[in-house]
């Protein structure tokens, strides 16, 4: 793409560095005057980078700016996400966004162009701002482009500096080296300074290029503010050659004598009288307009996935089955629909997606001990459009909650499952028990939380996971557990399962997992002392059934919850939020695990957590006897 | 210590390698017998490490078996705590437990020797077993013993090759680089086979040297199973010249040939007749016992810290001063104490943190961008008998999230701030809200939790936090907003504040941090309105005040709980539960975060989200209506 012939504003591939040199001004004075215009953001962040992202935008990244859908395009991430203004400086020098929108929103409420950068921005893959993700994220979509889209994109990540301190950092170049990710370049802003003043490593380049090399990247180490030096760098970086990390020395404020270079001065709007120099200092505003390279034209189109037919294991009631186990065996099922593809994290053979793996091997990821790096690649598939399960211990999850968290700030939709949750796993100790799974998972902004007691609803919940809406959680327990449903029956999101219900219920245990069990084998207890129990299997947590809570409470007058999972945050809380929400006020008898766990068998752990049959017993006896 | 005169089964510092040799086999056959008595356990995880640690503890562990709490005692950590087995055989082989403690007890119900090793045990610092942290813990404490401690120990770290991937490994050897902490190793069992089949870098040593070398560690690459080699490599990482990283390539199952190097073996007990050929195959069962080097007994002996007037920050009520502020400046007041220690990950200015760092610069620690190590770092210190208050934005402590889970199975005493809750931050985005922490930190296990409304009752909780026993959380804001308090108030843990009351109040706003403020002018526009509302201050989010929760709803019939979080495992819950156990079923409004925030002013972020003043006079009202 030449230049437009006639116009001097347009900067494009063949444009002389003088025009590009022109452009990076352009970059910062838009970056001053969108961050000084809100009163806040991270001008001088922004000004450290404006060479690195003038060069890349003008002759490297080759990006559909009008239809960002295009899967040939290539991607850009700002890890530094707190450098949005110049992002959006950068929309619009595309012509993405126009001047009134940088200049009268950013940061504004309601505004698309936020704080720091989310999705709701067409340009924007996946929310920045808790530094140290951004790589992840890149080194997931460069993964997914290469191996399954079989796109030829290209995917570049800005960093800062002093997100390199972040080990998620490590964990993504790994991969990145491992994978051999060629079409990956990540390009490290090194200005020196950070939030509270020099950075770790200062300018040490070598630092970081060392590491990069040692993590089986290529390093470049540039200054950032030599305009053909980064030029030759992305250059070297678009060769196809090899996964690449620039390192570039820059001067954070650059470009403003006053503020370049200078700690205090993260994080701050310039006044208005300081803005007004330093747009004199950069020369002025300027209009120019990027046409860059655009994606190779010849890129297959993505193929639609069909429509096709699952056949969801069966399970004979009565069987002993895992949930784990039937998590396992419906998703070789659900195999058959092209756009799923599963994760691990090295324990396949204990959550079961290696089953998956010995299935449909192209579409499953290793993603070794590395569970922050497991997530960055469900988004990043689920971000081009896959429908990623990822899984490892639900202990172990909590290594990644920042990811989750962050992930739901991207609105992907993306199923995880957590085995080995509570103390049901027995001998192996508390560190490899999920505890705080089902509080982490249901605090985060739209998920859904699913908690199967038999195979048969594992199997279920598992598709149905494929067509739900943002994240979804399916925990899953370690022994295996008598099959309580025959095949074919139905679990819907949100719904519940009376299990055992007269009309003279006298009380209500509501149990998931491990614990209907327990539940059951309770209600048999008190039906022998001729107490009639209802109980309610409440396999979707997050929504939960409050309505048939509701009919329980007032049809029995008294409620036992019963959970493998430290008391808050988990069942007892979402069922005391739902019967509040129906004004429904039973008696009340909450059994979790309020001790410290150790090792022994699971019946042996239940019961010293208190939630065994003889537990829930003596609990429903005490509520009813008042 | 030479071998007992007389003795042929004393090992020591010595004992010639040949002896070195037999004490390794007898920690093999000891690995066995205590998992296939266990039925569970991982002996091939075992056997690969045992020639290391049998010339570690011969040699070089300079350790006080009988008084572990020496303070000049060097730590050995179990990074990979599934090799419990061959921990504990060392503590037989110590004589620190008996036989029939390691045969018949091991992983059994309620016993001490757990599935992984926790502190529950008087020869482990901490608790290991997921994986990645022991690392981070050990270069914690290096640091500690040198900067803090002044004592000469060394910090020995054995880890699995599988662990390297997870990103926490590198936050740790940044810092023990950057650090110098010439007295702390890591010597990494390279066996090649992971729980589900090979490794990421099989025995690649060079990639794992490379990498330790790249991040400021001197590496040494040594066969693991050459005695004379690890010996070697042992006394070079003891020169303290520099921290140092073994790579020791080794066998998995070395010793037994039927399982060596095979896979399908991880994690798994060998049957009673492979046990016996095992058994056999190593020599039989021995009972050498290990005098290995002792502590330097020139050490200095730990000084008590003394009793501290702590003279905390006053405030006048009426001016307007950030929770954060006033948790900073109680840092600095605590300061007095000698074994308060503080660190921060490169936010100090945003928590306020950096007050401290410029009043005691030598108990201030900056760990960078790096969560999981700011964790491990204060947990290290925790268990050096410290007390480390570790602070970042609320949001990011998310990304220590398994650290501080696993920091509860350590038993630590630690406080951990977070600050920038809520929507209340504004313009700067979801990215940086911590809407999730309420729900995290209150599902772990014996945590406190609080969430100060002024600057008064900041201060007062970030001093009460020192004398606290387990990980207490303290959230704080960013704005600031009115001291409600006199300088001197008492802040119970586990209390609350009735702000407004009378005797014919119609409603109760339970509020905490802003929240709170939004409750009082929202109770000033119901008087308006002649309805009188009761005001309650909710400090105390774990343990809350039930008492005072209940005699609200007593009196007032209906609450509405505000907070500014996710609805989930936050105020409302923790409310909730306390109503369900003193048996209270007001009528019952929950404002809480349910939209996806984005940018915006505090305002106008507040209203969007349901929690502003008239949002709140709104659900008062509906309330009432019924």
């Amino acid at each position: 793409m030449a230049a437009e012939p006639g116009s001097t504003h347009v900067i494009g591939p063949d444009s002389e560095l003088g025009q590009v040199f022109e452009l990076a001004q352009q970059l910062r004075v838009d970056s001053v005057r969108a961050s000084t215009s809100a009163g806040s953001g991270h001008p001088t962040s922004s000004l450290s980078a404006a060479d690195l992202m003038a060069v890349l935008m003008a002759r490297h990244l080759r990006y559909d700016w009008q239809r960002p859908a295009n899967p040939a395009g290539d991607h850009l991430i700002f890890s530094k996400g707190h450098a949005s203004p110049l992002l959006y400086a950068m929309f619009l020098a595309a012509g993405a966004i126009d001047e009134q929108e940088l200049l009268t929103t950013y940061r504004r409420d309601g505004a698309r162009l936020q704080g720091h950068p989310t999705p709701v921005l067409p340009w924007v893959d996946v929310a920045t701002g808790s530094l140290g993700q951004g790589i992840a994220y890149g080194v997931g979509i460069a993964l997914t482009g290469r191996d399954l889209e079989k796109q030829p994109y290209r995917v570049w990540v800005l960093c800062g500096d002093s997100e390199m301190a972040e080990g998620s950092v490590w964990e993504a170049l790994d991969k990145a080296g491992r994978h051999k990710l060629a079409h990956f370049t990540a390009i490290i802003d090194v200005n020196r300074l950070g939030q509270t003043g020099p950075t770790e490593w200062g300018w040490d380049t070598d630092v970081y290029a060392r590491r990069a090399e040692a993590f089986g990247c290529r390093a470049l180490v540039v200054d950032g503010h030599d305009l053909a030096a980064v030029d030759q760098a992305l250059t070297t970086a678009a060769d196809g050659q090899a996964p690449t990390v620039i390192v570039a020395r820059t001067v954070k404020g650059r470009g403003v004598a006053e503020i370049a270079d200078a700690e205090g001065w993260h994080g701050k709007a310039l006044p208005d009288d300081l803005a007004e120099r330093a747009i004199a200092e950069l020369g002025g505003v300027r209009r120019l307009t990027v046409r860059g390279p655009r994606p190779p034209a010849d890129a297959h189109p993505r193929e639609p996935v069909g429509e096709m037919p699952i056949e969801l294991p069966r399970f004979e009631p009565g069987d002993k089955v895992a949930t784990r186990v039937a998590f396992g065996k419906a998703l070789v099922a659900l195999g058959a629909r092209a756009d799923v593809v599963v994760l691990d994290a090295e324990v396949g053979n204990s959550t079961h997606t290696a089953d998956f793996g010995k299935a449909h091997p192209e579409r499953y990821f290793q993603t070794y001990i590395a569970e922050q790096q497991l997530i960055a690649s469900a988004v990043a598939m689920a971000v081009r459009g896959y429908r990623p399960y990822a899984a490892t211990f639900a202990a172990f999850l909590s290594r990644a909650y920042d990811f989750i968290r962050m992930a739901a700030i991207s609105q992907v939709t993306m199923a995880l499952s957590g085995s080995h949750c509570g103390v049901e796993i027995g001998a192996d100790g508390p560190s490899q028990m999920g505890l705080e799974d089902l509080a982490m998972m249901r605090a985060v902004h739209g998920s859904t939380v699913l908690y199967p007691g038999d195979a048969t609803c594992a199997a279920a919940l598992t598709a149905a996971m494929a067509d739900l809406e943002g994240i979804s959680y399916l925990r899953t327990t370690r022994g295996a557990y008598p099959v309580l449903y025959p095949a074919g029956e139905p679990f819907p999101v949100g719904g519940s399962k009376t299990l055992r219900a007269t009309d003279r219920d006298q009380v209500t245990l509501v149990g998931a997992g491990v614990t209907l069990h327990e539940c059951l084998a309770a209600a048999d207890h008190l039906a022998a002392d001729g107490i009639s129990a209802r109980v309610l299997d409440l396999y979707s947590v997050k929504p939960v059934d409050g309505d048939a809570l509701a009919r329980a409470a007032r049809d029995t007058g008294a409620l036992v919850v019963v959970e493998d999972h430290h008391p808050e945050g988990g069942l007892g809380e979402a069922v005391l939020s739902a019967l509040a929400e129906h004004r429904q006020t039973p008696a009340f008898a909450h059994l979790a695990v309020r001790n410290l766990p150790a090792s022994g068998t699971p019946d042996e752990l239940l019961d010293a957590a208190g939630l065994s049959q003889s537990c829930i017993t003596r609990a429903a006896r005490d509520l009813i006897a008042g």
